[in-house]
């Protein structure tokens, strides 16, 4: 397979995989500019909240390693680059919580501002590397539920290209397979930006797995049809119940695997979970624009009259969930004491 | 509204409107050739089980008009064109339907060949305006089950351009807005080849019915939020049973309409039942080619190794629908007696 990774500091510079490019071409971009690296955040050359959040803790350096000044203004010029990088994807909470993570440094910083900016760099490497670790870990808890000779279903991109390297949903299949399973993968194509055939299809036949593209309206049919044993996704954002949001269409495979008695699993770190939040109805859907749904590659696909309707994200409810795959240990449902475990946990 | 008709006969040709243009370009093909007519059946310019039906009743025309030689001869060379005819589109039980209407009286026929052809073409002709006259019946039939302010989701296109001009499942709801209520659409895109996108949103639009497009993958999020009343999709093939062959992805919305406790309503002719089989495991799907789903508009979305599972159609089970709106009457759920009832009717 191609190695790639997704996310990465080489030469001083902020490097990602061109993710628009794919799967025609692979590509990195290097990126040595803040306003370059915002740009190639909203424009989803990097997406995938994991990979998001990594990105922009370098992000944030490019934005103040050139910095003159004192400490007072170097912290004003933080938050300033903080609130620019922020407006790239409103909704996507590990940018803000990358954001956090250093803002709380930078607050509490005195010292010398060039001595401020290597412990930027240092936690924004940090952060990169706990990713690959947690992906890893994702990855050995949940392997232990798929067996042998599974095809498993997965929806939009949860691979390595949404995370440093290895990915959450897609980290379970490939630590099934280097325990030495046979499992083959159906993907759905995830309209309408296509993660899934753009994505996850090419990162699956890069690393020579047995991967088999289908249309999203395609699932539930090929679950009747007993094609499929276990679907897997990531999530955005998992609430206190265990609610959980993804990219649009999770919902229908789950509650097409509560017809076909086919387990339905979530896997993402720990950071993924908003404790704020009670249940999934507390969680903001955001509505993306109608060019995604007229438009295919600047061809016109429907008439321009004509309403849509297009959130990015839908909401799982709990009891479909038969897992939540996590970096510290398997949940399973039902998940009535996850928000008490984990914080009990975490004290 | 535009005003169009899908299929007719002008000028000793075969008409039909360009749906491949659709929705950027609205013309038409006129067509005198055999080969052309099975070509655009197979490309899909006209696609929808009853439209399929009629034209492929004028193609039938097209492939005998220039024979010539004896009966025996003229019979023999009918059975050849009706099964090239037929292996443009296998699932399709209105293109079989209207081969062995038209094949009965040539197989019965003795007599001048060049009276057979006429008599060829204007059943091809008694055939369109019978599917007008159904699809109003449909229309008036099933519009009793929408009520004023509903809204209603439907799939793929069973709308006028997949008819002679009415539709069977937008004929409900054109008959339902006929009689004053207010009714609005959601319409799936239906990929991988859009003809929610390309023909439904087209149509409503021109009719100017309020009409919001989503993603397949949407449907279930939007019933979820309560925004759907009920799901009335078309057909392409019907058991004896009940059981439905309709275009891939509306056995999503079926099991999502059971989930929701929303009606999921099947409209279709009389004709696109098949009593010869007990239910829908009989049926036959056609799988297409993966470029369907590899390219968009000549792009590369997706790695060319991947493979590609295309199925054109599903099955629904009887008992996920909750009633079968024909011409003649609406079937409701349990469908145990159907086929004996029509068969009954039928003598």
């Amino acid at each position: 397979m191609k190695n790639f990774d997704t996310v990465s500091w080489v030469e001083n510079s902020l490097q990602i995989v061109a993710q628009t490019k794919l799967p025609v071409e692979f590509n990195y971009l290097k990126i040595n500019d803040f306003d370059v690296a915002c740009d190639a955040i909203k424009r989803l050359e990097v997406r995938g909240a994991p990979a998001i959040g990594i990105a922009g803790a370098f992000t944030l350096y490019l934005g103040t390693r050139d910095f003159n000044g004192d400490l007072v203004g170097f912290k004003k010029h933080f938050l300033q680059v903080a609130k620019v990088l922020g407006e790239t994807r409103p909704t996507a909470v590990n940018l803000f919580w990358a954001i956090e993570r250093i803002g709380k440094i930078v607050e509490n910083f005195s010292g010398e501002i060039e001595q401020l900016k290597k412990i930027i760099l240092g936690e924004a490497q940090k952060i990169l590397q706990e990713d690959k670790e947690i992906c890893r870990n994702i990855g050995k808890n949940g392997q232990v539920l798929l067996k042998n000779g599974m095809t498993v279903l997965t929806h939009c991109n949860a691979g390595g290209l949404a995370t440093a390297d290895y990915g959450t949903a897609l980290g379970v299949i490939f630590s099934a397979i280097e325990n030495g399973k046979k499992i083959s993968v159906f993907a759905d194509e995830t309209r309408p930006l296509l993660q899934g055939s753009r994505l996850t299809a090419w990162e699956l036949t890069q690393r020579k797995i047995d991967t088999t593209l289908i249309c999203d309206g395609m699932a539930a049919f090929c679950m009747a049809q007993g094609k499929i044993d276990a679907v897997i996704v990531g999530a955005d954002r998992i609430a206190s119940n265990g609610d959980t949001a993804n990219k649009i269409g999770t919902y229908s495979l789950a509650v097409n695997c509560q017809k076909h008695k086919i387990p339905f699993y979530v896997a993402a770190p720990l950071s993924t979970f908003d404790f704020s939040i009670k249940n999934g109805k507390q969680i903001p859907i955001e509505e993306r624009d109608k060019n995604e749904i007229i438009l295919i590659s600047d061809k016109q696909i429907a008439p321009k009259e004509v309403n849509i309707y297009n959130p990015a994200f839908d909401v799982t409810p709990n009891d479909l969930i038969s897992a939540i795959i996590t970096e510290r240990q398997v949940f399973y449902n039902p998940f009535n004491d996850l928000s008490n475990f984990i914080l009990g946990e975490k004290k």
